[in-house]
Parts: structure tokens; C-alpha cells; sequence
């Protein structure tokens, strides 16, 4: 695991559904961490209703679930009062964060120290803080129960 | 026919994807006209793209689908702004009408004319300017070809 | 209309469903002929669900649905016998007949009279009797819909 | 562990997709067993193909996906001849076996042995021969997932 890169903080300006969380003090837990824009069309049809069945009927002590809005485009459209909307709308029961923004550049701050390369973006993170699986794009259900299957059984 | 209802005239403040259309000037084509709002979850994952579909193979000197964007709630985050972002991601290339906010009231004029009851609402207007259909929750491709069918060999 | 395909009478050698139907019968009336195999991919999962969504919500005086069963593969496993076990599992309401096998070929003779090259096949009749689609395949509902509609129209 | 139930060796009289495999001989691996029929619309639209999704993207030393054919009801049209043509269309690729007829009772002696109560049934067994998951009408693939994944960590 020594090769395992170790997840970075993220960095969030606005929490909805949960009380701040920093990934630091999840250490212990398996992270589930869905980046995705409320007006991408894969985002909406794919990645947010999985994390949100992952969330509600596997989320626990063990195994958290948290969205983060990287607006890289469109800022205006998707500004965090625009997000609520969305998520209130769309029954979203998760913790999401917005990702902090920067002056000077379109990709907020925590898309960046983790690369992404656009929305959605499946990141997992095992018990002791490292990236195990990052895929722009997202992954079917049965390949996301597989790795987080064998997360949550190692200790 | 004389017991059908004749389609009230929309009121319109702004188009997207063509010229400003009227109901008056459409009279001899059959008109498909679905009611959404950009951020309603059945109209994102049933209605517009069903639009859509209808326009981009049966759209003709006959047929005509014309979205209207009643928006009745969350007015900020459906400005004409955010529509426009919403259409350019989700390649929407059917007629988009902004239906006319009135002062005083949440409900636009278009949507309290044919006093619709939320969103999606579909209407079928026949080539004489008649609703034969006016259906809220909209309805399956099945029922809407069929109806489209019949109203299209209606000379 | 001079230039349409007169639709052959159909060769039946069962019925299930419904007392035998001949075409001849049923002119003035719109008829939907779907035919299938099954133990066809395409057919289970697509035509054959399709044909009864059809017949539940729109036969009528006007409109006739029925299935043919076209076995040219496999005859033994999709015997009259079995196929009546696939429409009790499958809760299939809708008429279908037993295309008469032939001596000497593989090729039932309704499907050789309508010269089908496959299953699914979808063949709309006119009130008149005459071909107007016939498609290896099939279509989708929205298609189907709306030509079911025209042909409904035309009296 | 010990309050885990011992997986019954199966008894089959006839293979597809494979040379004979007993489950004593899987010891150490998990093994994905799912009893359907064909005729079965659940198994046909749902766990026939799960099952062979997981098998083609996950099959590998430490995952065999068995299917059992356990017929208890329309056995002549479900004879291993038609099964053989059932899985040659649905181009299956996973190991099938045909659950062991028993003389005197519908019920085939596999699902008998592991009181069974229809299809489709999906058996989870760990690396040590033991049940660790039965559910009649199978699971979703997010839950497969995740169950399948703990057990391929559990060394």
C-alpha cells in the first residue's frame, strides 16, 4: 500500500445535507467520493442517483458517501444557491460539498489537487486515507459493489 | 370538433434554438407542445429528451415540438442564464420558449392560461389550433405516437 | 394505394388466446402482425412486451394485435407445447398463432409468403389489407405509435 | 464463522459451458451460484444476465460463477435440449449445470437439498464451502457487488 497516493484534503467553501467533514477525520472509514456539475447530464442520469442508493442503503459506521460539486464551467448556472435547488429537487439525501473556487482559474481547488479530469469523477478512498480507484466517468454498479466490498473488509 | 378548446396564443419573453414562433402561425401543422422546467426531475429524465426524440426524427412541414420553460418555483436558478446552459449540455435542438413571468404572481402566463398544474404537461394542438390532449406527468412514447399519428393524417 | 403489398393470408396451424383469425376477417380493421421466436433475444425482451403493451391499452374494434409464432431454428425446444408455457410465464394476453410448418424446409409458410427474413419482424396491415411497414427487427414504440395512429385515421 | 450453514455439494446430471465441477473441488475460491429456469421471466431479464456479467468482467482463480438450471415445473419444455438452445442464443458463457432430477417429486435434487423456493435464487459461498448469502428473486448488482467483494477479501 506504500504506493497507494494518499488522498488529499479536500477544500469546501459550502456543506448541504451534513455538518462540515474533512477527510481527516473519516480516517478509518471507507470513502466513497463523487465529483459532479448539477447541469452534467451524466452527472445526473448516472453518478449522483448512484452515490445516492449507495448512500442510503449502505452508508454507516464503516462506509461514507460524499458528493462534491466541481464547477469548472457554467459558475453562473451552478452557483451553490442553483445546487440546493437541485439537490432539494432531486431528493439528494447525502453529504455534498462545494468545491472551494479559485481566483484566476475555473477548476476549484480540490479538483485540482486531485486532478480530475472533468465530471463525473468516481474517487475511493480505503480506511487508512489513500486513493484506491479514481475514474473519470464513473463505474457500473456491480464494479463500485466489488471495490467497496473489498475495502470494507479490510481492517 | 366545435367542443374542443381552443389553444390559447403563449406568451413568450425569450426563444431558444429558432426565431420567435406563434401558435397563429403554426396553424395547419400538428404542434407538440411539452411543458418543463429545467430543473424537474420527470421532465429531465422523461419529458424533454421524449421532445427530442419526436423532434429530431418526425419534426416536419407537418409536425412541430415547441418546449415551453414554465418556470413556477426556484425562479433564480432557472433564469433564461441557466436555461441556456442547460439546453447547450443536454444538446437539446427542438424550439425552447421562455414562458412571460407575471408581476405579482409565481406562475407565468403562458402556464396559467392553459392553466397547467405543474410540470412536465404535455398538449397536443391539432392543425386547426384545438387541444386534443392536454396531459399533466405527460405521457409514454406509445400513447404519444398513436395520438400524434391520428392527429397527423387529421387533413 | 395501387402500389401497396396486398398482405398474404396467414397459414395457422394453432391458436392461442383467441379463437382462429383470419385475415380476411379482420379487414376494415388495423392489424398489427409481430412475428417471433421464443427463445429470440430480441423478441423476449423487446417485441413480444411490446405487442401486449399495444394490445392491453389500445385493441379495440379498430385495432388488432397478433403474434406469430415463426419457428425456422430449433423447431423440437420451440414446439406448440413449449410455447404455451412461454406465454403462461410471460402473462401474454394478446392472440398468437403457430405459423404451419412446411415439409422440406425450415421455414414456416407464413413467414415464407411474407418472404420474413428474421425475428423480431413487425408488419402493419391497413384497413384494406394491405402491407404498409414491415420491418425486420422492429421499431421502437414511438414509431410503432405513430404509424399505428395514421393508419387508425384513415377510414 | 461457525453459525455459517455448509454449502450441500450439488448434484447435476449434466454440464454446459464446462467440464464437470464439483463445489468441494471450488474450496478456496468464492463461488456465485444462481438457480433459474429459462422460461422464468425474472431469471431471463434479471439474473441470467447478472450472472454473466459478473462472470465475463470478474470470473478469475478466485471467482467462478456456477448457473443451475433447477426445473421444477414445465419440465418437458425446459429439457436439457432446450436449454441448450437457450443459452447457445443468449450466448451465456458461464458454467451451467442441470440440477439432478428426482423420481417422484417435481423438485430437482439440488434445490431440494438447498430448500429452495423458486427462481431466480441466488447462493453466496465463501472460501470455505459456507452460505453466506440466499435470496430467492435474486439481488441488485450494487448489493452482488459489495457482498461478492467482501468475500473475495476474506482470505
Amino acid at each position: 500500500m506504500d504506493t497507494q497516493v494518499r488522498a488529499p484534503e479536500w477544500q469546501v467553501c459550502q456543506w448541504f445535507n451534513s455538518a462540515p467533514l474533512s477527510l481527516a477525520a473519516l480516517r478509518g472509514r471507507v470513502v466513497v467520493l463523487h465529483a459532479f456539475q448539477m447541469l452534467c447530464p451524466g452527472c445526473v442520469s448516472h453518478a449522483v442517483p448512484q452515490a445516492e442508493r449507495l448512500h442510503r442503503r449502505f452508508a454507516s459506521a464503516e462506509l461514507v458517501v460524499v458528493g462534491l460539486h466541481t464547477v469548472f464551467e457554467h459558475h453562473l448556472a451552478m452557483a451553490p444557491s442553483a445546487l440546493e435547488v437541485f439537490l432539494k429537487e432531486y431528493r439528494i439525501t447525502h453529504p455534498v460539498a462545494v468545491d472551494q473556487p479559485l481566483a484566476g482559474t475555473a477548476i476549484p481547488a480540490t479538483m485540482r489537487a486531485y486532478a480530475m479530469e472533468g465530471t463525473p469523477t468516481l474517487v475511493l478512498i480505503d480506511r487508512t486515507g489513500h486513493i484506491r480507484l479514481q475514474a473519470t466517468g464513473g463505474v457500473d454498479d456491480l464494479q463500485l459493489g466489488i471495490l467497496v466490498g473489498e475495502l470494507l473488509a479490510l481492517k
